[in-house]
């Protein structure tokens, strides 16, 4: 970390609205919708150093910074932007946004339907990441910004930079692709229907209605998220973390929980209920589902990539059972079948998945090495 | 597959009641208990021509054969056990057993209590693969079998294989241990454990004893079932068998069956209610964590291993990601540390952990050959 690297400070949420009709993958249209979203750093006089960060699967807009001086309310990618941080917002102007079908501020399923007064609950539209593109891009126009600088996210985040490179060619210079998959897996399809299913199963579910009847479907989100953490996780990670041990060290032969990994997975599933919807989460999992750029092209990525003009940097993490580095480099190779610039590199790791969200030395000065370029080439 | 390989035809279980008290490792006492087995081949006069076969967490004592000449009834192993098949029951003496805590036919908590006189349900004991073992002790005692030829298993089957050589090495020749590790990994616990949260926070679990209520812990157990089958196929044979192939060719943007991994996920998880307890997932499952032979010796399995006799055939499976061939190293590192008889051989599969369950040309020649030298051994 660089030594004179520091927070970006308080920040503020923004919300913009858009009234004009957005007509979504499915077919169905919101009629409005707002977006919430953070800035840090200083737009430039031409617009050009426009950074857009795109959350993961229970991501937000509210990547940096800290809410009235509150340590504990620092962004997800406080580690990553900042003043002196590898995304520097001394040079790049950074936007954070929460999607469409979120639950922290941007229209989503819990939002009120203006046609009907109430929640929109079971009858909040499947969004695509595409959707999202399209949103994010209104976004864009609402802050004049033609064509960012880069375009970055992690796991789902880089998906939606990627999306970005296909749909909006003209309106980025750099993909930042992290931790990502040109599509999910049978297997990761399998781990999100597991997760669907605990939520929509449970009998608080009511059908995605839950909010009429003052209740959240508590047990099947907190599944979700048990599970969620066993795939972000390596096995060597959870090894070195929780090992075997014992919370009362000798077996308790009840139902009780007996290892700390039993301990920190129910943890991590009781906050998770607190902060998340589950409608949220099922929309959030079907995106990712859905995500197939080559389905367009009968499953030629690289026919598929022939209409981005992105440059792109690839991070992968050794120990990403997840979206593992073959997965990053059938998107790299897509990209040279096309004779597009990108940069790739491998990190060693031993976090998982979740190794997109954690500092690590050559990680982040692959990226800030990246973006260093790019700041030169904007004049950032 | 040997061309004269065929069945072991119709076979019939019988049960075994032990009417002496069994302490088990948790201190609780099953007064008397039943064991089902069913038995193929014949014990040759001498007795020492006798294989257990141990299942793993969903198996039965059903191991070969059929019921009523019905192809669909024929049991878990049929392709492995049989006249000319790897395990030669014209040669062999193999006795198939259902676990203590099961639902098949042995004492379980679906049993009636003779003391309450009502089902056990949640007052059932949890049980070791250590209290397994020595209940198929009493089994060898009740059959007249001093010394198994050979005690046999894969997965949760092999651990018991394993625990034989250790708790009476004096009453096996061989262990054969079939994709199984020396312990769960924290992965391993804590896929066991979301299972175990999905079962216990139905609302039909009732704490246990859903029996009383008419009903079963269904979508807990679906759950369970399906994550589990996850776990047991690998990424790449997932792909090969769903990939991403959608059952209406299209999305349909709605929570409907879309991809054919959920519809099989959907299934399999349906199917399994039908026929196994919720209770007995639970014990299974915990069975499954408590394993840890070298606990005793801290940790170090050479050490533990000490104390066993047998000469080992381990076998894992290249892609079995559940317990990799490296688990199934170890085993053989701490057998080799003792100079005790050794064989591994690591099959090429796109199984995943399901292999051990598959026919196979190199795994099912690494059995026979094994055994044929057993067979010799024993002039079986």
């Amino acid at each position: 970390m660089n030594a004179k690297a520091r927070s970006v400070g308080d920040v503020t949420p923004l919300t913009a609205h858009f009234n004009q009709a957005l007509v979504l993958s499915s077919g169905a249209e919101l009629p409005e919708f707002d977006l919430v979203y953070e800035t840090y750093g200083t737009l430039n006089t031409n617009r050009s150093n426009a950074i857009l960060i795109c959350h993961a699967l229970s991501g937000t807009h509210h990547v940096a910074g800290t809410y009235g001086g509150d340590a504990r309310t620092a962004g997800w990618w406080n580690n990553m932007v900042g003043p002196g941080k590898p995304v520097d917002t001394n040079r790049f102007f950074v936007v954070g946004v929460n999607n469409l079908g979120g639950c922290n501020g941007s229209t989503g399923p819990a939002s009120i339907n203006a046609r009907t007064g109430k929640p929109y609950g079971a009858s909040f539209p499947f969004v695509t990441v595409e959707d999202w593109v399209h949103a994010q891009a209104r976004l864009a126009d609402h802050l004049n910004i033609d064509c960012f600088a880069a375009v970055m996210g992690g796991s789902l985040g880089a998906m939606q930079a990627l999306q970005w490179a296909l749909t909006y060619p003209a309106r980025l210079r750099h993909a930042v692709v992290i931790a990502a998959a040109p599509k999910l897996s049978a297997q990761n399809i399998g781990f999100n229907e597991v997760a669907r299913q605990a939520i929509t199963t449970d009998p608080d579910f009511h059908g995605g209605d839950y909010y009429a009847h003052g209740v959240i479907p508590f047990h099947g989100l907190r599944l979700a998220r048990m599970l969620g953490h066993i795939t972000y996780l390596s096995d060597d990670a959870m090894m070195e973390k929780f090992g075997r041990e014992l919370l009362a060290g000798k077996h308790k032969f009840s139902l009780e929980v007996e290892f700390e990994i039993e301990s920190y997975l129910r943890y991590q599933g009781d906050k998770f209920t607190e902060r998340f919807d589950a409608n949220t989460y099922l929309i959030m999992t079907k995106a990712l589902d859905y995500f197939d750029p080559a389905a367009s092209s009968a499953g030629n990525l690289s026919a598929a990539m022939a209409k981005t003009k992105a440059a792109t940097l690839v991070v992968s993490f050794t120990t990403d059972w997840r979206f593992s580095p073959a997965r990053s480099k059938e998107i790299v190779k897509s990209l040279l079948d096309n004779a597009l610039p990108v940069t790739y590199a491998e990190i060693e790791s031993t976090q998982g998945h979740d190794a997109f969200l954690m500092e690590n030395e050559h990680y982040f000065s692959v990226v800030r090495t990246y973006l260093n370029r790019v700041a030169q080439e904007v004049n950032a």
